[in-house]
């Protein structure tokens, strides 16, 4: 068993919470557990132990104690799908999942209280590195700041142009995807359409007195609690107690109103008394233009850009299907509370790809090439069932329907492909399957690509069957027909059946009403047509009853005409498949997962962020401040920016030692430092890695090259090494000459 | 004389539009006159004519003709200049340079009259290219779409990132900026310190019945044109309105509403009344955070997010000065009424550059790089005298005084080296200087750079020295020093005096009113201490008045203690030369710079874009849908991808010259046909030139480098072209095989 785990205490964001992260448990991977616990006083530092620990195998006197805890769950898991299958009312189908959910957390309780701990993770410690190095920080800090709006520094912002780049060449680029751009200030028709003006909210309540806001279903969580754990509670109202927190979930707006009455729940703050509960919705509103009367809000999502502009995409695709846009942009969601730093904000960055198909055909031409990508899944019946979760090729993954197509598990495997490529721990991530209670109104199956960190799993990625959702939702609030033409496998000869109508005769018959008469008879379906043919047949003659009168009708006045048309094509409404991802997030989850402690020197802290995104490629240092080091390091300078290699000169005093500290904290993968060496014919300098401080000696004619072929994952360190000769540290002279 | 002049019919930005664009007139370049009108119909199809002739010099018949014109703005400029440096009243000034202005537009009348003109330019046309392969549209049209608003395609999209990429590594790279990404949403306290809450308003009025608005100035101007046109109105009347008319720009809330109310104007749509003047702020407002007390607002610039972080960069740079900072990202403006396509919008993306340097020290280490470059420089004093821009390399410049200081100009040589290398035509960039009346309130020189479209000039890009402005504010404002420390050249003795206070004789004299005394003394003045030093020496006391009452101080209570102290570095509050990029400005440039119809073809019309801002750089065609052919396609595609080389494969059916006219529109810059010949070993395929349409005959195995090095500027295709057989146009074989 080696056991890698760290105990950190939290920083900055951690003080503006007073809800820390939850306790956490997942069995992961063929041979991983993680764990994390929370202990400490719940005031201001607040320690939260993670632990993680690689071994051959689930420890099997563990897996005893846990057995029946596994099967609690998987009764409740159980009763739930039980409920579903006999349409039960949903009050009681969300009751039995809270009470699935508390079975769960027991499970991870006692899962968590038989590992032991060890070697600490300081969470602190990382975020100073990244405020001190200026990664990322508060907006407006010098006005007392914002909560959940951050600023990108230097670091931070070069770091994200590099994952956005790789993304875009990931994604965008090899797989041809149509990129958008569009607007961020969205009407409100657009977002009425998509469902985020009406579902889009949380109940919240206000101090009477100071306006302060509560998130209604923290607020009554917290306040039960307290009651049932009060010791003069009697066990009546403990067990009430219980069965709120239970129904939550579930409650509406009146049920919870009744519940801050009954228990006459007030500010934890300030003990007054709070308003009834309001509907928050998350978006930000604004004005369009000078009137006041366009409404408009900041989009939630990138997505509704791309679906608004459906038939132009479609058009430049020459009217093909399946076809991928994809956007990256900012949106926004006005948080009650934001928290957890990089992670809940109301600002951020996302790249979503939309990829439009035909709903009979969701097979992948490139699945192929995916389908032994092994996975780490968690599935909703996992999840139900107790269990962990489990690896599975994606191939077998879809092919047993764990996943619902080929086209959502062949976006599932490259995102993970991708995330990798940039640096996530592939230990700490898995795909985990929304059950059905969770997903998003229009959804038929999604999975989140979560990572983990000291804050728990997070959801980072989401990849989601949107089905035809938003476009007939478009269509409908719009006109237009948002839908392809779908060529048939041969061409169909339909029946097409149609009234024929004498509008003379019927307007000399009946004057002024001869207008709703035809209008009737124009919008008469199939069925009505039948009906209309069947009764001019059988009895001469037709009823029509409109506007609350009758009107017969004669053979001469309507007739039907029956024939058939060849068509080639049908109408199709496409299908969507969303991979959506939280820049943010996955820039929180790079920094936990390449934060590093030099062994033996717990002060030397760095990142060991892969080359592609590292913020910088390289750092040219001058051994010391000697005049005969500068025009080398000119030099090198402009040959690496003529190669587009992003680097930093560093030519401070100092020792290089501490240089090299210094780089390795911005994750600058690669050090190039000038000596006396360099000023001798061959010139020639040392070239240094950041993550084994291994260095070798290179030429300076081929060194520009090295780097770039290095900082773009075209030749490997190991390559480099075995191609040039080792070169041994030598002691820093900074006042040499 | 070489003629290349367009004429041209208003597209949709038009029809929005009832003030079409004034005419305009500049003598440009050593040898080229510009000018453009406007005539037909005012109603809907407003034609806009532009003549452009490039000529060995400017018409020495015209040129006498316009001499008394010249002389007549040269005349009112001096007058201004007059008014100015005597001190005159605002309102005079104001009123003098209104009748410069009109003078100035008599002047650009007369000399579009007398050229004449030639070739056309088709807006119209353009436009409809643009659309039609969705470079960019309206946001929302299934909507009915918002004005100002717009939505980049697949090709806007990929176009406007490959100009940013470009900026990046012309600018950030290059230069070693520190890039930043803040937040968009910016609560109040940030937007009133830098002045935008209070100044970034235009005056409106609103149609008391429907609500509709007007901008107050367009308003006023519309109506008293009409007044002074009608035949029945008296001349009295009639110089009035050309009065008011002339010293609009200048005049009060107050005084336009008086106009309003004397001439009884109503809106011209409805005849309805309309409200009083309402100062309308053109930033887009919202909540932040659900109480509703944060007010926050959508940025007006991307700019302020440097100056708040200014202290974090300021560390980041370890301290030194001069460093730049640099942020890309989207900023909104509530505009009215927005207009001209891409040009006047509600939500744009900027390019911003803050450079911070030492007020006393704005050299430029690399202005001996950019010093020979020749500008076009359109100053306030050659606008002031009826003068057409001039040639100067902007070393001359800088040497002159013409431009304020070298940092300033190496940004300005350094901008138009960037517009130049990503395709915009020199021949069609100036750089105005602002005249001293239009600069904004920040700025101390800012420069323009403009470019011409078929709107008339276009500022594009703004450098501006903005002095300390901004970091004064928000020190003001937070009280945060935002101020950096220069090290002394040699140390300096400073006298330091300060009051020393006894506290407890104070405290027993004077009890509850101790401390207000005490207060008082610590904030006094060098001249304060100066005055108490003197009074106790020749009165033995010092009279404190303070709170309303006097307080009598003997030399006990307080006394003056002088000493002297050696400091090493003084605090300086550094200023900020700022070029500001407007994206999507510069894009509309780039289109009508680039666009082109083939000779001889009236109906082809292609986007002839430099490859590195290409949005694709290559089409792969099969030269039919013979099944042979698809794998080298697939291949080549691989290859690209590998390569990082944007491309797009065009295996629809269509003639090859048909699929060739689809991807120059599309200004694809290099077109690769797999034929019959590429089947044979060595294989081969033709390799096509965008703007020749020349062909080579190229192999295979070296294509996608040879692509590659075209498509990222490292290799012409002049080399190209004398490295390999010209190909010479097979006929397309469509149904071939």
């Amino acid at each position: 068993m080696k056991p890698i785990s760290w105990v950190f205490s939290s920083g900055i964001q951690f003080l503006c919470s007073v809800h820390a992260p939850l306790s956490h448990y997942r069995k992961l991977h063929r041979t991983s557990v993680f764990c994390i616990s929370t202990w400490g006083s719940k005031k201001k530092h607040r320690k939260v132990r993670l632990q993680f620990t690689v071994d051959g195998m689930a420890d099997p006197k563990m897996e005893e104690i846990l057995a029946p805890l596994r099967a609690s769950v998987k009764e409740q898991g159980d009763l739930v799908r039980n409920l579903k299958a006999a349409g039960a009312p949903e009050l009681d189908v969300k009751k039995a999942v809270a009470e699935l959910k508390i079975r769960k957390k027991t499970l991870e309780d006692k899962e968590l209280s038989l590992v032991p701990s060890a070697v600490t993770f300081d969470r602190a410690k990382m975020e100073d590195l990244l405020r001190r190095r200026f990664f990322f920080d508060q907006s407006f800090a010098i006005y007392g700041g914002i909560t959940g709006q951050f600023d990108f520094g230097p670091m931070g912002c070069a770091l994200k142009a590099n994952i956005l780049n790789a993304w875009r060449s990931f994604f965008v680029l090899e797989e041809q995807m149509l990129e958008v751009d569009c607007s961020i200030l969205t009407p409100e028709p657009v977002l009425k359409a998509s469902g985020h003006v009406d579902r889009f909210a949380d109940l919240m309540v206000k101090d009477v007195v100071n306006g302060e806001c509560f998130r209604l279903d923290h607020l009554i969580k917290a306040h039960l609690e307290k009651v049932a754990a009060d010791k003069k509670t009697g066990q009546a109202v403990r067990d009430e107690c219980q069965d709120i927190i239970v129904r939550l979930d579930g409650m509406t707006k009146d049920e919870m109103s009744a519940v801050l009455e009954k228990y006459s729940i007030r500010s934890p703050l300030t003990g007054n008394e709070v308003t009834e509960p309001i509907e928050f919705n998350l978006m930000f509103a604004t004005q369009i233009g000078p009137s006041g009367l366009v409404k408009g809000f900041l989009r939630p999502e990138t997505a509704q850009g791309i679906f608004v502009n459906f038939k132009r995409l479609l058009e430049f695709n020459q009217g093909r299907l399946p076809f991928a846009a994809a956007q990256i942009g900012n949106a926004f969601r006005n948080e009650i509370s934001p928290r957890s730093g990089l992670i809940r904000v109301r600002e951020f960055t996302m790249a979503e790809i939309e990829h439009f198909c035909d709903p009979a055909e969701k097979t992948h031409p490139k699945f192929e090439s995916v389908q032994d990508t092994e996975m780490l899944l968690y599935s909703a019946a996992n999840q139900m069932d107790g269990k962990s979760a489990e690896l599975h090729s994606i191939g077998q993954a879809v092919d047993k329907g764990l996943v619902a197509n080929q086209t959502l598990g062949y976006f599932m495997a490259r995102i993970q492909q991708f995330l990798i490529r940039i640096g996530v721990d592939p230990a700490k991530l898995r795909f985990r399957q929304h059950m059905g209670n969770e997903m998003a109104h229009y959804a038929c199956d999604c999975w989140d690509a979560e990572m983990l960190t000291s804050y728990g799993w997070v959801e980072c990625v989401g990849c989601a069957d949107r089905s035809a959702f938003d476009l007939t939702q478009h269509s409908k609030a719009t006109g237009v027909r948002l839908a392809a033409e779908k060529k048939l496998a041969e061409p169909k000869v339909v029946d097409v059946i149609e009234p024929q109508i004498n509008k003379g005769v019927i307007g000399k018959a009946f004057k002024k009403d001869a207008k709703i008469i035809m209008d009737h008879l124009a919008v008469l379906d199939t069925h009505g047509l039948a009906e209309l043919e069947k009764s001019l047949a059988a009895n001469g003659g037709y009823v029509v009853n409109v506007g609350g009168a009758e009107f017969k009708l004669t053979p001469e006045m309507v007739s039907i005409k029956q024939h058939q048309k060849t068509v080639h094509v049908e109408e199709i409404i496409p299908n969507v498949v969303e991979p959506s991802f939280g820049i943010g997030r996955i820039m929180y989850a790079l920094f936990e997962h390449n934060f590093r402690v030099r062994e033996g020197d717990e002060q030397r802290t760095f990142l060991s962020l892969p080359p592609v995104v590292a913020p910088l490629k390289c750092s040219l240092l001058p051994l010391s401040g000697n005049a005969e080091f500068q025009p080398f390091i000119r030099r090198l300078s402009q040959e690496l920016t003529r190669l587009d290699v992003s680097h930093k000169v560093d030519d401070a005093s100092g020792s290089i030692g501490r240089r090299y500290a210094r780089t390795d904290e911005i994750a600058i993968p690669f050090g190039v430092t000038i000596d006396f060496d360099s000023l001798q014919s061959p010139h020639s300098a040392t070239l240094r890695e950041r993550d084994s401080m291994a260095q070798v000696r290179i030429p300076l004619d081929v060194l520009p090259e090295v780097v770039r072929d290095l900082a773009y994952g075209k030749t490997a360190w190991s390559a480099v090494e075995s191609k040039f000769p080792k070169f041994e540290q030598q002691e820093s002279v900074t006042k040499a000459a």
